[in-house]
């Protein structure tokens, strides 16, 4: 790829952004939010937000890069031939969005077979994007525009560590997690796809979760591997098609949770 | 007191807010932070802007509102002659803060003996305020001005139920979060005193918390009341001195979760 097309797919997902957070804003915090029961014995609701904003960035890519293939969370995937694929989930965090807090996103990625080359974190309701690729590792939101790096903390003794649910996923996902997080200086929940900006944004040291889709993750990947951080498996190995994930500031602290992680 | 004071009292909080946030905002993610350990054998950050919010706060009410009493986590108390007291905690979520996420306040509440009569919950990074009291319940944020009113949800099956940490306080006070928590349809963490706005906006019907200070709840607990919910501690008592707290958006969902809190 050229310096040109680099241009042009940023400006693309920026463009795409912006057409997710118009369709979604009106139905955050709606009083007739509805959402439905995609699972029915696993509580994953899914909003009419969620498939506006999907169609939304499809009609973006239809009109500006028609050559790509597409996989999105709400509607699939659709073939490309130009062998990048732009990887969607157009609301990360549903039970965020459906309890009002802020810590959703719109995920997008551009990807080839190795991965995502190029990332988005958008937070609608805050304004607040973290872009990272060709390059580019930058934040635009409430404090203006900065370049992102991550941190430098080298022991888990001083590292702040995220993960969304305590339950994290299965047993052993769950002990695993925890085997690091007790000798973390601080553990936060929460957060969904947010605690990956905030490791890109140089506030956090590690994000450790499980269960995750490959559009749950090749976004938030691309952006902290733009800042300087390291994403994989709970292995070592590749993170781009989700499972268990180790996002981590920098590779001092990823071998040292990866040490823990590997054994659970 | 007359409407003429309650004017008075609500531009003397947003003025106390605006403050909060100018002295606070350079701070935020900022790389220079220093969270100092105030307490040694329990981590409780206090960072510079902590104290500089609470001392701005203090400017403004010794310009404008000199006659009242001051209760403030940093700096304690300062009697006053009106029987009013101005209780404040300039960040609520200093681990929030320290963290980087969104999810920390301002917290603001004029009180006599009986409690709260007004409150107010800040989120400077989103440029969010929750206000309640005296007739109004709002808030003013990224979507524009908008009443809060609390949601009707009656049964704890369909609760949303908030707590920032899994542990809760003691074992008893995590045992009976989780015997609510299990009843409900949806649990999430992490949220601080955001949690209490999402109530007051009617976007979450619980929570629940121990160990809170007196200066932790009386903000939240004024917007909540004021918008329809009810804030009292685990015994059905008043919650304002803080310690066990349970917040509902309304009288029937209260009463669900505290059957089972009472008896933890």
């Amino acid at each position: 790829m050229t310096d040109q097309d680099h241009i042009e797919i940023i400006e693309v997902a920026h463009e795409m952004a912006n057409a997710a957070r118009l369709a979604i804003m009106p139905h955050f915090r709606a009083a007739s939010l509805i959402a439905e029961n995609k699972l029915e014995h696993d509580f994953d609701p899914v909003t009419a937000a969620d498939r506006a904003a999907e169609v939304a960035m499809r009609d973006v890519l239809a009109k500006r890069r028609p050559q790509d293939g597409i996989f999105g969370e709400e509607f699939g995937v659709s073939e490309g031939e130009s062998g990048l694929t732009w990887v969607l989930d157009p609301i990360d965090g549903t039970r965020a969005f459906i309890s009002g807090t802020p810590t959703w996103g719109v995920l997008i990625a551009l990807s080839d077979v190795n991965g995502p080359m190029f990332g988005v974190v958008d937070q609608p309701y805050i304004g607040e994007r973290f872009v990272g690729g060709f390059g580019v590792a930058e934040v635009t939101g409430p404090m203006g525009r900065h370049k992102l790096a991550t941190r430098s903390t080298k022991t888990l003794a001083e590292a702040t560590i995220f993960t969304t649910f305590p339950e994290v996923g299965q047993k052993a996902d769950r002990e695993g997690f925890e085997a690091v997080a007790q000798r973390c200086k601080l553990t936060r929940y929460g957060m969904d796809c947010y605690a990956y900006a905030l490791v890109a944004a140089g506030q956090a040291d590690l994000v450790v979760e499980a269960g995750l889709s490959a559009y749950d993750i090749q976004g938030p990947m691309a952006v902290i591997q733009a800042a300087g951080g390291v994403v994989t498996n709970w292995q070592g190995g590749a993170a781009h098609d989700g499972g268990r994930v180790l996002a981590a500031a920098n590779p001092e602290i990823h071998a040292a949770a990866l040490e823990i992680l590997s054994r659970a």
